[in-house]
Parts: C-alpha cells; structure tokens; sequence
C-alpha cells in the first residue's frame, strides 16, 4: 500500500480529481486529493505560488504524510517541485502528469509560447481581480479533445478562475529537479495539444527531470475527466518501485 | 443524428470509404461517399483540382445536404478545403485525416518531399495519359504497413490511376485554413509512413489549421482498409461537436 | 508457416527471448533463439563484433535455416545487418526492433550519445575484463519502464556483462541497409527511453533502412519481459510478407 496525493492544475481544484483518486483507492493504496491555495472557494485571485505550494506542505504535515507519491498535473508540476525541494524526506516518487518542470527561477509563463502568455495577460486585465479563465473554444478543442460534448461542458462548469500570479512568479528551488534525489516518472497524454506541438510537455520539459520513467496513455490534458479509471493506471504504473 | 460526407484520397473512389461509413451509419448517422472527378470510372485523367473541387461542391448541392461533418482523406483534404471556401454555410466541422491542409496557392507536389514529386512526375510521363500509379512496394510497406498482405494486394487492386494535374495545381482560396471560421479537427493515423519522418502529416500539416481538435489512432495510411470500424471510431471522435 | 530467428540485445541471451519465440510458434512458425558469441556462459568478454556477426550467420548454416524473418534487439540490429550482408540469400526479411542501424564503418558507440559512450567506458576500465553492465536505477527507470518491480528485479539478474568491443568495434559491410535488396522492417516500442528523446530510435535510426516497414507496440525497450506476447504479435506484423 502507498499514500498517493494528487495534486491538481490551474483552474481546477482537488474535488475534479476525485474520481481518479478512488480507482487509486480501489487499487489498495490511500489517495488525497488536496486544493492548492488560491483555487479554494473565497481564495483571493492574488495568490502567490510561493503561498500555493506551502499550502501543499501544510497539507502534507497537518495530515502527517509520509513515503509519498507525490502527483501533479500541468501547473500542479511547479506546487510539487516546490514541494519536494521543502519536504523531501517525506516524497517516494515525484509523479508529473502532463506537468511544467521548471528550474530554479523559472515561472509557468517562462514554459508557455509567448502568445499564451499574452492571452492570459490580457484576460486577466479585463478580469481586473487578478484571475485568469480558459475561453471555452480552446478548452473543448485543445483541451479536452478526447471528450464528447457534455462532458467537456460539464467540467468547464466545474472549473474555477485561476490566480494569474500563481503563473507568473518564479520558483525558487534549492535544487533544480534533475539534480534532486528523489525517483520522479513523467506521465505523457498523447493527445495532449494544450501546449502547441513545437513546444511541447514531452520530452521538452519531461528531460528536465534527469533521470526518469515515461508512461504513456492515451488522452488529452484532461483524462481525469474523460477517462478517470485510465488516467489511474497509468499514475499508478508511474508512482511504484 | 450528424451527416458525415466522406472525401477519399488520391488513386482512390468513394466506394473503398463504404466500409467507413456503414460503422457509421451503425453509429446512428447519415454517411455519404462521393468520388472526385477525375476517379469515377471513365473520368478524364487531366481532370484538373478546381473541377475535382466542383465536383464535390455539385454533389453536396445535388443532394441538398447542410451542416455537414466534411471528412478528408489524403489528397482529399484538398478538395475539402476548397469546398468549405466556397460553400462555407453547408459545413459543420472539417476533419482532415491525414490529409493535405493547403494554404492559398498550394499544390500537394508543394507538400510533398521534392523526390515523391520527381516519382510521380516520371511515372507520369511513362504512363502518358496524364495519370499517375503507385508502386505495390511503397504503397505495400509505407501506406498499408499494418494489413495482411491478402489485404493489401486486395486493396491495391481496387485503387485507380490518379490525375498529376490534381496534385500538380495551386488551389485558390479566399481565406486559408487557419482563418476559416469552421470547426477543425485532424485525424492523426499514428503509423502512417506514407510521408517520411521529417515532413510528416503531423504536426506539419494539422497545425497549419489553428485551432484544432487532434484524434489519434493506431494504424497506416490505409485504415480504411486494415480496421475501417477502429477508423469510423476516429471520425466520428473528431466530427462530434 | 514461417522461420523467425530472434537475435538478442547487449547483455542478454537467446533465453530471455524464449517467451517471444514461444508465442511465434503458437501463431504457427518456427522460432529460434541463439546466443550470440560473447554473450554464451563461459565466453570471453573481449570478443568483437566480427566474431559475434560470424557466430549467428554459423548458427544458420549448422541448422540450415533459409527463408529466414531475421529479428534484431538493440545491439542485435548490428548483428542481423552483418549477418545479411554475409549471407543474404538466406534473408527472406530484416525485422529491426529498437535496434541499432549500422552503415559501413560504424559501430555502436557512433550511435549513443557522448556521455553513454563515456558511462560504458568508465564501467569497462572500473570491471577489468573487456565487459561493461548497466547500473540498476538507469535499467529500472530507462530501459524496463513498463514492467513491476519484481519483473524489473529478475530480468536484471538474468543480464550478464557484456564485451565493450563489440559496442566499439566498427561494421564492415559491403553495401549498407538503404540499399540492401532484402525487405525490412522497423518495430518502435513507443515507450521506449534507452536512448534520450533527442537521439532516439525511430525516425533516427530506423530511416536509415530506405523503404521499410513501421509497426509501432507500447512498451518499453524490455518489451521482452512485460509483455511478451504482445511483442511477439509486432514481430509477427512486421515479419510477415
């Protein structure tokens, strides 16, 4: 039995990976599915990542977790890579789903083409509380490309607007990830296209991480959602010995 | 209930796309499969891509069909994006699978490496009629590299001798792909050899349409022939809403 | 009914492909599995890369094996390239799978990055005896990626050193693959990380083949062990006419 903890990306919350979490569960091994600070209701919209990722580390500490594998999805990379610099005698494995790898110093802008960058920017200034949200095109196409109609409306539905400077602020890491002694996987959508495919997660930023062990599964960014029991698998292939 | 109208590729008639379309049609949709002028038997072998394009254009005013899910193949993505320029307002969705996407005054030949080309500019004119053929080699082990070999020399016996000028003229466009304000998605076959490694399919050609959905699927060039249901899955993944 | 004989990779032995043969021979072919000289118990580990290439085409002619689908794993694609450059006749087809492409004049080390080539000379000089072995965490995490720990365990601990020589000794072939009037094939486990993302094995090495055949499986470089049987029905795919 292992302690599983999925750590979830922008605009989401722990609750949407809820399904994930129990054919972890049904696998016999314990699953949290924490919300970072920011995407929780009432959170300010002005949320920094560095009080994001201790928000994981409190999380980790109040529910004393220990011999983790720690999972995060696509802005969740950047909260677990901090994290494992803070807490890593209580990380297993780092598990990076479809996720940003950043080095010391790097921001989520700093990994996305320049014209996403400005699309938040300028979303953000018409928001004018400091979030930023997803236009339903980009989200049903590049995002959820592997879904049918009601399922991708259901989870825009489920989707919360995502504090900007969580994606501007840069990580400040002791280590950068590749040099950190902690076993790390990369699981890779195939049909991932969220990112563009000139700049895309793998083995762009997967290589980031040194040594590490690739899953591939089928699906888009969002297999949570369309195929929770596949997604599963394939975290559970990544995160043992 | 959606209508799909299925466009083959070159050397190809609609009847080969039959297998396609009876899953879908199974699928609880309408499903209809022309052939280019320029492959109906009899046809002229200059047939020109303006005419083959008409050809198309005239079929789907003849049988008065609208919000059409447009599906091409191949060579068919030429004729389908010259039909969505000018008939626009009877099209729901584009779906390219492994298709040419041309820009305003692209040719195939402009897509293809310059040595398929020559390959089919001296074959061409050995044949002398104005049409090209495809080697049962090439097309044996880089089109349909995932059929038995009953299937393949079955289905090569089936295909036609193709028009060059089809894939020698430039189309004309009033708006390029990416512009065009339709519904996209690609069909990626994800062993598809049929164009070599450095110039491939995708993302090559897919991205040259902005916004898009991405489908991938196991199999060659010819899945219509080697698994035409898992190809009808594909479709019909790409052509929902 | 047809005749496989499956050449092995760097630091195993024919045994360890004993599962693959046996599902070749359930779907009704003759399968066999020889070790290549250097890697037999007992043999020397400053054996070279002629002497290895000699011991596979002598095993062909003391069985008389003709017609034969030649298959190659990993370094075994140096073997199978010599092999039929010395006795083509008996080649009825090449069936590369994450296996080295070899023209004239090239040896192993030519095709890994810099630093492998480095990691297995510090090895060799650490080991003493002409042999190089593969550290645990690199064959956990980049080689079997795809299996259970224990599977990982036991196949480790059937691996034996392997002479450094035949990885640095250079072909000579009299003509090279692309030219090479035998059909071919390519099968690319597509979860396979033994070499980096920026070097890998397919397109980068299987191009230089000319026309051949892609079949791609998921599974890692040790498809051998995860999951033999799926591996034996790419093999069969790319082994058949």
């Amino acid at each position: 039995m292992a302690t599983y903890v999925l750590v979830h990306g922008a605009w989401h919350t722990g609750k949407e990976l809820e399904p994930v979490a129990a054919a972890i569960r049904a696998a016999g091994h314990r699953a949290f599915t924490p919300t970072i600070k920011g995407n929780r209701s009432g959170d300010s919209k002005t949320t920094g990542l560095d009080e994001a990722i201790e928000s994981i580390v409190d999380y980790l500490i109040e529910n004393d977790l220990r011999d983790i594998v720690l999972v995060g999805h696509s802005y969740g990379g950047m909260i677990i890579t901090g994290v494992a610099d803070r807490v890593q005698d209580r990380i297993r494995r780092l598990v990076y789903w479809n996720a940003f790898v950043p080095n010391n110093g790097e921001s989520v802008l700093d990994m996305v083409p320049r014209p996403f960058a400005a699309m938040f920017e300028a979303i953000a200034a018409e928001r004018g509380d400091g979030s930023v949200t997803l236009p339903f095109p980009i989200w049903r196409e590049a995002f959820i490309n592997d879904a049918d109609f009601d399922t991708a409306q259901r989870a825009y539905r489920a989707l919360n607007p995502h504090s900007l400077k969580t994606l501007v602020d840069k990580i400040a890491l002791k280590v950068n990830p590749a040099e950190l002694l902690v076993a790390k996987s990369y699981v890779n959508c195939t049909e991932d296209t969220s990112l563009p495919h000139d700049e895309p997660w793998h083995p762009r930023l997967s290589q980031k991480l040194g040594l590490f062990r690739l899953v591939q599964v089928p699906g888009s960014h969002e297999l949570c959602f369309s195929n929770p029991a596949r997604l599963a698998q394939a975290i559970l292939d990544a995160g043992r010995d």
